[in-house]
């Protein structure tokens, strides 16, 4: 009896445990939807060399940390830093979410981008950990950083 | 009646708002205080030249995400390229957290920092954004990225 108890509150264990990590897993899942669609967007708005577009996805107290750069705080400021770098012949941003992980109105994304010029060049190739936050229904970037994975340039 | 029942709703809303306001405040207080807490360790195992000490501080499935490198992944690579950097002449890092904002087992975190030599001189100064993760009741690195504030070298 003892043990049959014991064995019966493992296994309402286990299910609680499985049961929250399906919550969670389904929760990271749509949110994910919700992440790759916000890229679509912002490669969508790059090709279009159009900057309002792209702050419009940040929240209006969002943080970008440009490599090289000061911390850019709020949309219009980031308007300005992406205006910035379609001005100089970005023309192609290829975003590929590596993960994301969700709780609640957060969420963490890893990702790799590809900056590509005009004729097709890469620019650069790098990764990127983007805090996403949901206003009003809608996930938007919160915190973006990001670096480059290519090798420093020789001295 | 009518108006006075809608102000008394109003009233409740703003009530619940605003104590969920301040049980989040409350949180990230916590949470911010566990956050500096673990910064406190990074910088002195650095100072102490304990990458062992560093990758502890990470959970185990973290991601690091170094400027001009791929993805390092888990507390063996995370080891392995703090003790690069220490290698390389690094005896300091001075951490400063600029916020923190926490959801359940997670929390982002938004700093600055600045990485110096044995000779006091500076080696790098940026940003960076961490999420952490509770783990086992623990406050862990879980995914790490940074990158200079300093001008790009001329080429």
């Amino acid at each position: 009896m003892q043990l049959s108890l014991r064995r019966w509150r493992v296994v309402s264990l286990m299910a609680v445990m499985s049961a929250s990590a399906v919550a969670a897993g389904a929760q990271d899942a749509s949110v994910r939807a919700a992440v790759e669609a916000g890229n679509k967007k912002f490669s969508a708005a790059v090709t279009k060399g159009d900057a309002a577009a792209l702050a419009s996805l940040y929240t209006t107290d969002a943080q970008a940390f440009p490599p090289n750069s000061d911390v850019v705080k709020g949309r219009a400021a980031i308007q300005a830093m992406w205006k910035g770098v379609l001005d100089s012949g970005v023309t192609g941003a290829e975003l590929a979410t590596t993960e994301v992980e969700a709780q609640g109105p957060f969420a963490s994304e890893v990702g790799t981008y590809v900056i590509k010029l005009k004729d097709g060049a890469v620019a650069d190739r790098g990764k990127y950990v983007v805090v996403w936050k949901k206003v009003a229904g809608q996930w938007l970037l919160h915190r973006d950083i990001w670096n480059t994975s290519q090798p420093a340039p020789k001295p």
